[in-house]
């Protein structure tokens, strides 16, 4: 597994990468399992090592909107575990069984106390991560716009 | 002005908060002038003073998105700044003449290398705010598909 291919430790020394290694536990998990749900208390992140995940949001209630897949090995997701208010922004399902690298906010907490240097690394990575979603998601709202506005033309 | 209405401030110390505005300048705002377009390199992050600043993106090159307009004293803008590739996710233009605390970006640079706690609480914030545009987006987005749906089982 790579782990520097989870967005949150590009740029980070080998020896940084390694305390997250040392605080994660591997936790194997089923096709079909929700590993959790959209607005729950964020308890833990996830970095894949094997398997498939889906990250969802749900439209009135039971529609579902997919809105990533998670499949490449390193790959992490879970990670407004690391903001307040410690909330999961959307809910994760297994697409195909595998092996996940399990890190408690709490570990992490810990590890970014003794290595203030290490949170602000991160952080520059989730910050960036969040804002790029956030510019995609603008991008499709705007290609809503342009149809509105077409069909107003018409 | 107060400084702790920014977002990016929350929980800061009085003397964080003050190593911030001694690396600020005053700027003078007309009406109608524009202080930084989408994509443009992000050099510096903005303090309202006084007066009224709108956040805008467009649509077809031609017709403007309102996204949001600050006007308490003490809000900030322009954070993409902050995070690489420091480019400006939105446009901002003034809508009423006032005054900035505007903030170069390698003057914050230099001031986080030497206080890395500092750095991780602006970040812990900037994310958060990212975060929580990122969840009102989608929820507009979610807004826009329920209509859809709706109009295709009619």
């Amino acid at each position: 597994m790579q782990l520097s291919s989870c967005y949150l430790f590009q740029d980070l020394s080998k020896t940084q990468l390694n305390s997250f290694i040392a605080i994660g536990n591997e936790t194997h998990i089923q096709k079909g399992q929700w590993l959790f749900r959209e607005d729950e208390a964020a308890e833990q992140m996830f970095i894949l090592k094997d398997g498939a995940v889906e990250l969802l949001t749900t439209v009135e209630d039971d529609i579902e909107l997919p809105i990533a897949i998670i499949r490449t090995p390193g790959n992490c997701f879970g990670t407004s575990t690391l903001v307040p208010p410690h909330r999961y922004s959307l809910s994760a399902r297994v697409v195909e069984e595998g092996t996940l690298l399990t890190i408690k906010k709490d570990d992490i907490e810990e590890l970014i106390k003794q290595d203030h240097e290490l949170g602000y690394a991160i952080l520059i990575n989730l910050s960036k991560h969040f804002l790029d979603r956030l510019k995609e998601t603008r991008q499709e709202l705007k290609i809503h716009f342009k149809t509105i506005f077409k069909s107003m033309l018409h």
